[in-house]
């Protein structure tokens, strides 16, 4: 039987929402195999005060008491320089939306005018706070030529200029779609030389290594944004996944919706719900692809170090690890207790593998 | 006030169903703007029989008698050389569908076999009776490079070849949705002349004339197979259906599915549809693109002449035209009487333009 110790692992992309979905999922972080969760800050109204995040992380503690929450800021124009001093002990992030290119994303930004935002920038350098970026350019005239195809690939030159103009800003390119992306955060790390501080890295998500276009045509429960493309661009996530390279980890991008919200004909919601069964989903893949020596990579030492988290924090996970446990894992048809409900990924698919705290 | 006189309208791509759906969609044909309606064999079971086909025909001629359904055949292995002969007057054309790509399509056939066909296509060939095609090249392993995006234009070479071999063959490259389609279309008619006989032909639907990807990403209303692209697509479509060029012409492909099969979270059914206000979506687009003196050639003049239909057909119409007329045209947001509802292109919208028949 295979059993592979995964140490502390990290998700570095959740969405835990609030209200009766918040209840629901936040313990599913744990249930799926991770140990350390870095939380999105696109509730409504965002997160953008020293109290929200203070809220926020003392009512995902109570949920998941086990659990470590990495806080985060939504990028807005309500952030002052000031405040992300103040607060740098308690976030890790800033996470850049561009405006209207997702779920909860209409407070976001301009990403063609992103110098507004560069005092930002200069103390998030400075104090080593990370900027999240949803990597996707914006197209809302009838003239752009963007789409939900070309808007990933349309965004890397805005990232390689915000690397020129900060080149020791931490930026993530978040939840990677493109053989495109996968090849800019290479490049952006060719001069990259063993025991450097990594300053561009690169989450990937579960679903993404398995999901083409066709997947989520006709299957709204596969519709995310980034939404899935090609079987060249999956290829190159997989590839990137399981490398080992250090600018590539984990983020599953787990986006909960009710159900209701993806059972719809017009708006539905976008977003995969992976949380529950995370680990799982991604040993499957570097399994097939005969990668499993490099899961622990992708899916806790990458992460971990990218972040460079505290002794105090890793402290707490000392005491136990996860382990990959090779063992039919049985996906739900729905999650959920009546009052909210969520349909996973892969719903009703059996898994090759689960995971245990030991 | 701008009124048209389109003459004798034809829709030479609809789906009619069977049952209360058909009911309820086949007097919509006339509501569009539309008098002669070439109606789809993709029922369950598929028509392959003469008896099939006239009780078909007798059933929509009494849901609608002022309208013209032309009947075609599905193409399957149950057809026969002599079927076809001796339903040369009864079928206008037959269908063919490769197979899984689309609605009712599992009975369909594998492009990379035309061969077994040919046959058929002899007699088809000689008798007039066109051969219309999905044309888009179903890809059903994991390393097949085919996709929702690139299906149509890898079954291109099939029709190259198909032309090649059968070059008196009547062939209809059914709803075009890619620049690709549109170029090898007119390059399959390069050496055409005046007065020539057409062979290769092209439909065009109205929902591709305003759709693309981002479109049905996330409104499963407006997804449909082959699926809307891209912006450079889109403009290759209203630049085709504009153009007069006779190859070109109207082909709705309205594909009523009751509502429930499209809020659904998995599997929803392709197709949009637009038969209760055909016209109205098409006239609004010639006119943006300042081509309103060539809408009579895209729905009416092009597909009459390209099918050739006999004086007897139109002798029908003769008493009658169909006019378009600017007044505000307001789409509702749902078709229906309890027993099935569904929910139109544009649902809630306001079109520029309406029909009368004068």
């Amino acid at each position: 039987m295979t059993e592979i110790e995964l140490g502390i692992t990290a998700d570095m992309h959740v969405h835990l929402r609030d209200g009766s979905m918040c209840e629901l999922i936040t313990p599913t972080v744990r249930e799926g195999g991770v140990a350390i969760a870095y939380v999105m800050p696109n509730l409504v109204p965002p997160i953008t005060t020293k109290q929200q995040v203070v809220d926020y992380h003392t009512k995902l503690s109570k949920l998941s008491p086990k659990t470590t929450f990495l806080m985060s800021f939504y990028l807005s124009k309500e952030l002052t320089p000031e405040l992300i001093e103040e607060c740098a002990d308690l976030i890790h992030g800033i996470k850049c939306y561009p405006a209207g290119v997702t779920t909860n994303s209409k407070y976001g930004v301009d990403p063609n005018d992103f110098s507004s935002f560069y005092p930002l920038f200069e103390v998030m350098q400075k104090k080593g706070i990370v900027l999240n970026i949803h990597g996707e350019k914006p197209g809302n005239k009838e003239e752009d030529e963007i789409n939900v195809i070309n808007a990933e690939p349309k965004f890397l030159p805005a990232l390689k200029k915000l690397h020129a103009d900060f080149p020791r800003l931490k930026i993530i390119l978040e939840h990677c779609t493109t053989s495109d992306a996968v090849a800019a955060v290479r490049e952006l790390n060719k001069d990259y030389k063993q025991g450097d501080e990594l300053y561009v890295g690169a989450t990937i998500t579960a679903h993404h290594l398995y999901l083409i276009i066709d997947n989520w045509a006709g299957n709204p429960i596969n519709f995310c944004k980034p939404v899935a493309k090609f079987q060249k661009d999956r290829a190159a996530l997989i590839d990137a996944a399981t490398s080992g390279e250090p600018w590539f980890f984990f983020g599953s991008d787990s986006a909960p919706h009710p159900i209701h919200a993806k059972q719809t004909h017009v708006g539905v919601c976008a977003g995969v719900y992976t949380q529950s069964h995370a680990i799982g989903y991604v040993a499957e893949v570097f399994d097939k692809a005969g990668k499993l020596e490099n899961l622990k990579k992708f899916v806790s030492d990458n992460g971990v170090n990218y972040y460079g988290l505290s002794d105090e924090i890793l402290a707490k996970h000392k005491s136990e690890s996860v382990w990959l446990v090779k063992r039919d894992n049985q996906v739900p048809e729905i999650i959920g207790n009546g009052d909210v409900e969520v349909v996973p990924f892969k719903a009703g698919e059996t898994l090759k593998y689960a995971i245990e705290w030991r």
